[in-house]
């Protein structure tokens, strides 16, 4: 903590202050120059409130040092996580995992083949919403349980895992059966209760980026959920909100290297969210990989057209399967490998693949 | 819906967009010019999905016409929103309404202190926080219920209203009891369970705007808590997060007259988050008043350095005073006034007068 | 100047920072406490750069103490800057000065009519532009010095001031002649070699607010004026970027007071291009004078609608005379007056009166 | 051009609007729904302020169809556009073209010792600030002509361009002997005047993506250039504000396709500014690459830590010997090349070659 008294300040002033700090538990050293006398608090525990400190008579500014987390800094586990998963998938080591599906779970039919298509292409983890919070309340909100079930069902047939969004702690203990990491939504990401719930959880965490949070709030938000004692957290760049309308959101792709020299949690990106626009998608998922991203959050969708949400951000299967194309040969190039296709085939049961 | 195709747009790409617009409800207007063809979309139901439409082939732009909501709309009751307490203290009607308090409950001595003052300056509802979200999992996290009941307490005492910030769903039988009106913190704007349950609460609802949520989006969230069947909403500006730092949010004051136009909703402001430095709360507070803000949500403490949380924002009791003083004299120049102190005053019990 | 070094800093690399800063002319003083070495810089002169210390090995975090802006600085002046026109009207005084005019002078009929419009009402200064920088090369760009010659004929002919805007360094010349005050747009707010020769002019300076640029930035702006000279500048509060598109700009009135708190100079404020929606502009001209704002610069246009540029936002007169009313009951709240207009009613020319 | 009129929107109201809608040259649709009536505009030339018409009573939004710009269109050139230079090299080809060098010349060492590094690591440009614009009037103001001697000098040694950024109109015929591109700074994006000048200019301009600039405006001011007669220019990606404070703007890697999709002009990114952190260079230079970027602009410095300017974010010059060989491997999988160092590699006069 240090904190620039103003020019003239007096010493009354000054001597308030360092009594203050002393109190809120710091040792301070008093550096007074020619124009201007600074403290210095060191020790002082956790005091993220400063603000009155900046109020006090004769204070110019108050300047934290350090920063507010402590266990998703890089320094408390300097090597980095890696997110492990029941059949051998991984986030966060040398494999840049590619999670994708559709923006809701709409039918049987229509889950089953999307899943399909995301394990042929490489894909590991089938994503799609159950529960779908929406901005007009006249919109379509989900299938519930049933969703989460036909999600399950459609993994495992095709050898995924399942990521879901979980929008309220009452969902926690409804969705863990079905699915393999909770994803925390980006209108979710200061929803502190829901968070520290999910710290208790014994399933990976995927919480993703406010479109108005800065990194370090991430971070923060990211703190609750280990504090809770679940480390198990993968971060998730979607895009911020600036003043550019020309996409839904700006891909704040220097997220990417930002959190990787913070944090030690692996980060993934999710470009669909991040511009909003099909045509997109691509370039903004190879700039995620090229920055050094641990993976993919896609949406894919067997008909966009006809999607009953976020169509226009959905990939056809054709245009994933070139996508991933693009990526084998981008991944060497940061010391990454996609998952290879061969090994992953899934053996496709033959109705299914008769019906696409 | 407009939707406006390429120049170069076939005749083939022209049908099968004309198409999908009627199979989605809308009688189309095609008009053809000699660079271009552009078709209206009459009707049409609710389809706040657009997105998809714009990339089908051909299609160059398409844009919505008219607002995605209709009960918050203006024309919904264009003599405008009055909501009436049972004490008869209104919002929307010709005063202007403050609601002052602490950011949050800490201790009986403190609430009532706090509470006297406000109801000595001519405030009409006490505000307080007793469940805390704080974006730090080591901060102090709030009193709870025993807040709660402490703020109804001191709130009676002096002849306040309350209203406190609900979190979750499981708070509002909780909370019920003990509140007046239950506020929505700008985290939770997009929270839409919560705002679904709110909407069949029979107490009025105080929604504050998301630090990066458009007007149009947070007169979304209004109506769907109106369309649960809870008419009693009242908005409130709170500030945006822009690239400005000097405050902690950059107040948007230009949001009271665009939400008087839009909506028939009663709007308040919140200088104190807004701007989240106690010097420049009078200013803002002075400034939202003259802009036709119809209350003011104001942080308040009686030993501000020693507040467990947002000290930094809070008034000194006599600085509320001095602003209540302030604001009389420009209420009528907008055609508001502001609580008659003298009809007020509340018969102030012995001990506590003494205690202070 | 502080310096945190890395919790795991070698001493070898603490070594090196206290060298490099003695280097650049700092006295230091060193904290060393349990966990972390705090290095504070006093003396040092100016080093607006330090990015490159932060690059340094070692070192966490850089923080600079002190305003990078001296003379635009509270304390050089603390009873505030007045700006003093030959006419005897000042800005920064007692009175709220109004300065009203066209987006673009377009004819002499235009100006006259509009000049004796703002001087009815109680306005000081006719603003116009001459040359019009506009993000469309097909627009209409000015009638160029014909226009200057307009406008001051038209201002002197009704007793007020012109304010007009200088777009680069060879039009200052030209535009001396004609003109009280030279505005210098938002997008010319860092056009450095315009500032600098502005230095050195003796007449005031109008500099506006860039739309993404930060109060500090502003103030350094206003410092290269004044480091030429040249001491008379008036700050403009005229809208931010921001991710809202209802209004134009989201206009910062917090920026007002903000301004009076850390410089000595007056600031005005623009509704019209703060909103750029013509119904907005009297609730925000209102805010700005409730929150302190030392004058304030309007658009109004005779014929509105007919406007080569920025009709949208320009006042009918009606509307102007009705706002001035409004400002007459509000300036006494904040300890200001508007002109009397009884003092300052211009003798109308005959031919001029029966023309309108 | 669309009009929506409001609901309850009269017939006189309706016949006022299409009055105005032909006056200004438009051939007028309507189409009367149940509920609403629609005013398409077809024809109507150059109208870019729409605002009045939005003002008109009865009128509840306006929106225009098609692009204001034309000349800069993708259909105007739907093959792309390749700017050619003298020595073979072209912008907008299958070459990722890199122009590197320091943020300002300050020497003829450095200048002829960076330009070495450019030019063996493969490099195209030497990039360099002869005028510096800085924000503080106290800070280095750049070499001016001399610096441009020098970076020719260098650039000729080694088989270089030149590429340097001109700040206003009187420097254009100054700097036109020594250089083969000219810059526009991000400051100067909209200085219409100076934009106009250079499209009279018979060299390729590098025109930067203003902090605040959307990127219709980035188009639209290109469009200035290309409407003078000086169809090459570059486009430059560099970063945007936003709230994120980490990096030192938010670099917008989705501009990339979207003026591709948009433009025919090429477009480079600039990592240096974008981020203004050295150590995240690499990764959004990568990043640009991976999303079709035509180049790139990096701050190379010999002695970053003793730059004048912007040190913190230029790179060692092994820094970006490593990155120009992760580009080698990225480039072929989007389709593009970096230049080959075999073929390119300078003779490295012996003295200079010494001396490093």
């Amino acid at each position: 903590m240090i904190v620039a008294m103003q020019e003239n300040a007096s010493e009354e002033q000054i001597s308030h202050v360092i009594g203050r700090l002393i109190e809120i538990g710091f040792e301070v050293h008093r550096s007074t120059g020619e124009r201007q006398t600074v403290l210095g608090g060191v020790g002082g525990g956790d005091t993220p409130d400063i603000g009155w400190l900046e109020m006090l008579p004769g204070v110019e500014h108050v300047h934290r040092i350090g920063s507010p987390y402590k266990l998703v800094a890089r320094r408390f586990r300097p090597e980095g996580t890696v997110v492990r998963f029941p059949n051998g998938v991984s986030i966060g080591g040398e494999e840049v995992v590619v999670m994708a599906g559709p923006c809701s779970v709409e039918s049987r039919d229509q889950i089953f083949a999307i899943a399909q298509e995301v394990a042929i292409t490489g894909g590991r983890f089938l994503r799609g919403g159950a529960f779908k919070p929406r901005s007009s309340p006249y919109s379509f909100q989900g299938m519930g349980e049933e969703g989460l079930k036909l999600m399950r069902a459609a993994a495992s047939e095709f050898g995924l895992l399942v990521v879901s969004e979980v929008m309220e702690i009452s969902q926690i203990g409804l969705m863990a059966p079905y699915i393999d990491m909770f994803q925390v939504g980006a209108r979710n990401m200061q929803n502190f209760n829901l968070l520290r719930e999910l710290g208790k959880v014994r399933k990976p965490i995927l919480l993703k980026r406010g479109i108005a949070a800065t990194i370090e709030e991430l971070l923060l938000s990211a703190e609750y959920v280990m504090a809770g004692g679940n480390y198990n957290v993968v971060l998730c760049e979607r895009g911020i909100r600036t003043f550019e309308t020309y996409t839904r959101n700006t891909m704040d792709i220097s997220a990417i290297p930002v959190v990787k020299e913070l944090s030690h949690l692996p980060i993934v990106a999710d470009p669909s969210h991040g511009t909003g626009r099909r045509d997109k998608v691509p370039a903004m998922a190879r700039a995620s990989v090229a920055a050094g991203a641990d993976g993919l959050l896609i949406e894919v969708h067997n008909c966009p057209d006809k999607a009953v949400s976020d169509g226009a951000q959905s990939l056809y299967p054709v245009q994933l399967a070139r996508l991933m194309e693009d990526l084998r040969s981008i991944a060497p190039a940061v010391g990454r490998v996609m998952s290879s296709i061969d090994r992953d085939l899934p053996s496709v049961p033959m109705e299914v693949a008769a019906a696409n």
